[in-house]
């Protein structure tokens, strides 16, 4: 049972060591949304991948038929590619016992920079799972639960700071003796000051309405969903699973 | 008139090139509130230094008579200084006339930091001066404003994001066309949450209660008083005087 709940504002903000830390990857609109959808609607696996040239080599390896490619640049999706990076693209029909090779601009980079920092466990965040998260985050033995979030283009994004107080909130609602950081407190408030108009809350940032005026309204209205699914996305050895 | 108001969570996330910005270092337990008090009180300028030393032979260069040391270690004052970090410490009798050579653990690290980026303007802000503060940024010519909370130990600190939520807070409510950060919007909502009760929102955060088991719980209660101080402190060639 972790004792303290962290958040970093950034990927860059992460320590480089994080043994014995639960760690957890938040990228809201939409990484992590997207990652937990795809696992819920029965792909076997994502594995995320820093290039597009690094996911097209990933379905060169373990084989076409059983992979599919998903992501973005600039929102959009990648030429040649199966699948974007909207939550609701992934499908029963399309993905079921797929591995989806995965490669967004903030998520999978932050998926790859804490990957190998040795936590006790990395698992991916969203609104629509925050509740097994926040079980999964207690279960696990570890000192202390860190909230990573992706971010955007390095910058500190306010839907993934909004969900990390969604978790840390949660925690400290749901566990005695779990001590919120400086960090965790301040998401913790503003989490609860939106808490009742969560799509609202999370579409007032720079990032949400830049994609909103992309065409992608639809994509905060579905990432705000609160406790949704029960995924539980773990990343080990490079690949996402379901716990 | 800036179009934009940011915040830096530590001072680690400003990035380097800083022409165009004008930039507050807040460090709100306690390096800018004493700073700002001190200035109010008639020193003449607040030197700030990275190590005690650098204070020493500023004390040596200038002259004894001129020069008193401030500052912390470990929350203490430095054997052998003037004066600690309480705000309430730099009291008229004391420092009228006087140059401070000043050093603390995170803010005048923060403002020797930001100092060389080429920012228009450099700052220190605290709840005291508030106020002053949003004056200043809104007179200076300067595309953005850059609210950079010191921290604690390269860490986020609830205080000083709570202090850069009460800047924002006020740029947005004050002047129109003033667009809020991700970063400045949920410190902005952190702020609206505690406003009418300062001082124990600002208490309730890891180095306040750390201060405050240390015996400075005194200087939370001062630091937390709203718009007290009309002064502005701007940093330039080294040296905060009084705008």
């Amino acid at each position: 049972m972790m004792k303290r709940v962290n958040v970093a504002v950034t990927p860059a903000a992460v320590a480089i060591g994080l043994r014995g830390f639960v760690v957890v990857v938040i990228d809201v609109l939409r990484a992590t949304t997207t990652i937990t959808r795809a696992l819920e609607n029965g792909a076997q696996s994502v594995i995320p991948c820093l290039e597009p040239e690094d996911a097209i080599a990933v379905r060169n390896r373990v084989g076409r038929d059983r992979v599919l490619l998903g992501g973005e640049r600039g929102s959009q999706k990648i030429n040649g590619f199966d699948l974007d990076n909207s939550p609701a693209s992934y499908e029963s029909a399309t993905i079921v016992g797929k591995t989806v090779a995965f490669t967004t601009t903030n998520g999978t980079r932050a998926l790859q920079r804490v990957g190998h920092a040795g936590a006790a466990a990395v698992l991916c965040g969203s609104l629509n799972n925050r509740d097994a998260i926040v079980t999964a985050i207690a279960a696990i033995d570890a000192k202390e639960a860190l909230l990573v979030c992706a971010g955007q283009d390095g910058e500190f994004s306010f839907e993934d700071f909004f969900c990390a107080g969604a978790i840390a909130n949660e925690c400290s609602e749901r566990f005695r003796d779990v001590a919120l950081s400086d960090a965790a407190l301040a998401a913790a408030v503003t989490y609860r000051n939106g808490e009742h108009r969560i799509a609202d809350a999370i579409a007032s940032g720079e990032h949400a309405q830049s994609l909103g005026a992309l065409g992608f309204g639809e994509d905060i209205i579905d990432a705000a969903r609160l406790d949704i699914s029960s995924v539980i996305p773990i990343y080990r050895d490079g690949e996402i699973f379901r716990l």
